[in-house]
């Protein structure tokens, strides 16, 4: 009997799992430079916090959710997104009473039921920000900033910042209208699934990505013609705050975030390929509305989330090489039983000191040793052998230059130390 | 309507999170020093391969798994311990077909259907370690070792390892034998959880907490003295080096590991409290039978899992503070348009220096900004009102002193990396 993974997941395994802990560690870094802290809420939660938090017409709630009865009868689901389960913790905790703003990063896995491809998996990752309790746009702008700066600063170049405003209650209504009615003589014309958004949500026919439509929606009306006396003057200094920060941004009057309770900024992170838009990173927005959907006071939020796959597919597909420590600083052979049982203290001392150290574990003759020894890429040999320890020596050899030198056995853990640059625990 | 967290799970808000990353971070440089990378597998499995590699008879599979069916009609589970899925990616991508021995850590989510009490949630966190493909019993004693300073490392003190061997298919069922052969007369003494136990895992009585199961077992055969001569000596060699190596262990030959496949050695780490015994923090042992029971060949293994709630309870029932780094370096107070249009540019190169950098977000006058600074613990205030950037000046005060300086605006974030001691990105 043997066992698969689940489709739709992998196994991060190591050679790959050191980019994670990089790109993960660059997030945690600059949201630390950034005064963001991290929150980490449960991996499930109440199903209809999501239905009410991410939106029961969404795909991702009707079809996409893992869903399950918990052995006490509650209906539970596997996160789908990373929003909806901050601001249940944000609302819970009565965190809206305290001084604003709260500023909340997430990094972790998020599930839903797609078909498995390049970039999409069952079981992916996004690392997240959420800003609650300002309506400051300049903090919009910083948001955007800080998301391309992560991008660029794991090494992926070649980012734009898609921008555009979806007004607000008191605008978007408006606007819909007009949109409604310009669209709704070219009816015939629009994909089966515009139809249903015409009636449901008409400005997502923007965002279709089929021809016909967006040969229909060409010159239909754009809401940021149609913005308030607040949200115009918003978006202003969203753009201008952009150019104040150097980010590469354009105006895309197509982008809608899909939630009705979007408001005012959305954003998407592209990535350029050859010929133009090759796939988007993740994105984000304003959310004035989700607070109070999800039980709170009326509370302000913006936030985004990226996709981590997607992020290393682009670092992948830009061929770029991330700078990974890996190997063993020192690898210990030994010979014979005596020495075999000094190298276990030495290997201690070693790693005591912030060596990454090694030994051989099959009892295999010297030859074997310097060959598991190279096979893990170790920097340095220390060879002990019954005459060394009776000298209480040991002969240390770098591998890249070939150069041996014959120290004192109490002193290899400070000398490996020294030659590889580690701090002391 | 409000929603609420679901049972048995907590948020890790800011305050208690960094706990969490402070612990994480010491078990992953512990683990880069002794060689072990890190691996991820989903957080749920089909979940045959729990019922084959856990155990169908044990507690945790037939009471307390999340399994589900997904969309597919596939039967998953949210993974109940790290091992199995481990040990299905061992098999499932051939790595012992790869030289040997092959060295892995885990941390992340688990998730069991238990009554939630102090330190067992229902999603709760594991910090693992498996090695294959060795029988060197000083591995045993290193692996013990590592999770030994794993604890002490983070704070906790006065932990010590109680140590057993269970033996092997060998030696192991004329040991069953004998205990079977004792324990059947008392039969009757035995509490009704042990009948089952005599019946399925005799050895699993010795384990029992019940003060007659206790009784009745005190002068019971024990395993170590029924070992071969392969498991007598490969025990001996584990005693000596966890002496070599200085651990504080004790033999505790009731300990048992519940699962057929365990072999060998069996270790727990329990914390000392007042009058003794205060729980255990994890454990782990050898399993040479596993690997192949999840159809790999036959391959020896040896691992152990901490629980990571459990260790940070420790940590508070012994009163000890971390050593968190936290507030904000420089906090911005700028006064009129001008001013707060500079600051979001002086903010983004303090950033950039490494520094944390924080600003008011909510428009708020000189007064309240300054407060705003003082609840973020600001180390530094830097104050930009219409005068300083006349003169292209900004004033820094520092918090603790109330000492305030004068200097340039481009030389604010040099100055407060240095003050802070902060590298450069």
């Amino acid at each position: 009997m043997s066992f698969q993974i689940p489709r739709g997941t992998v196994d991060l395994m190591p050679g790959e799992v050191e980019k994670w802990q990089y790109i993960e560690e660059k997030a945690r870094e600059l949201c630390r430079r950034y005064n963001f802290s991290e929150i980490r809420t449960p991996l499930f939660e109440q199903t209809e916090l999501f239905q009410r938090g991410v939106g029961e017409t969404t795909d991702i709630v009707s079809k996409e959710m893992y869903t399950f009865m918990d052995r006490g009868g509650r209906s539970l689901t596997l996160r789908p997104e990373g929003t909806a389960g901050v601001v249940r913790s944000f609302v819970e905790k009565k965190i809206y009473g305290e001084p604003q703003p709260t500023k909340w990063y997430y990094i972790g896995q998020m599930y839903r039921y797609e078909r498995p491809q390049a970039g999409r998996q069952r079981q992916f990752h996004q690392f997240g920000i959420e800003a609650f309790g300002a309506v400051d746009p300049v903090l919009d702008a910083e948001l955007v900033d800080l998301g391309w700066q992560f991008i660029r600063s794991v090494g992926v170049s070649g980012v734009k910042v898609a921008l555009n405003s979806v007004g607000c209650s008191r605008c978007r209504p408006r606007y819909r209208e007009k949109l409604v009615e310009y669209l709704t003589p070219y009816k015939e014309e629009l994909c089966k699934d515009c139809h249903t958004r015409l009636e449901q949500n008409p400005m997502r026919v923007l965002d279709c990505k089929k021809e016909g439509c967006q040969r229909v929606t060409e010159d239909a009306p754009r809401m940021v013609n149609f913005l308030c006396e607040e949200c115009a003057p918003h978006f202003e200094t969203v753009k201008e705050s952009l150019d104040l920060l150097g980010v590469e941004w354009y105006l895309d009057t197509r982008l809608v975030r899909g939630l009705d309770y979007y408001t005012q900024t959305a954003f998407e992170y592209i990535l350029e390929g050859q010929g133009g838009h090759a796939g988007s990173l993740g994105g984000g927005g304003r959310y004035n509305g989700l607070v109070q959907e999800v039980g709170g006071p009326e509370m302000p939020g913006v936030g985004f989330a990226l996709g981590l796959e997607r992020v290393l597919l682009a670092l992948e597909s830009r061929g770029v090489d991330l700078p990974l420590a890996s190997g063993v600083d020192c690898f210990i052979v030994s010979l014979g039983d005596a020495a075999k049982k000094r190298s276990v203290l030495l290997l201690k001392e070693l790693r005591q000191m912030g060596s990454t150290a090694e030994r051989d574990y099959l009892d295999r003759k010297m030859k074997g040793q310097l060959k598991a020894a190279d096979r893990a890429s170790a920097r340095y040999v220390a060879i002990v052998g019954e005459n060394e320890l009776e000298k209480n020596q040991v002969v240390v050899k770098e591998m890249a230059t070939g150069e041996q030198n014959t120290i004192q056995l109490d002193k290899l853990a400070t000398y490996i130390r020294e030659a590889c640059g580690k701090g002391q625990s």
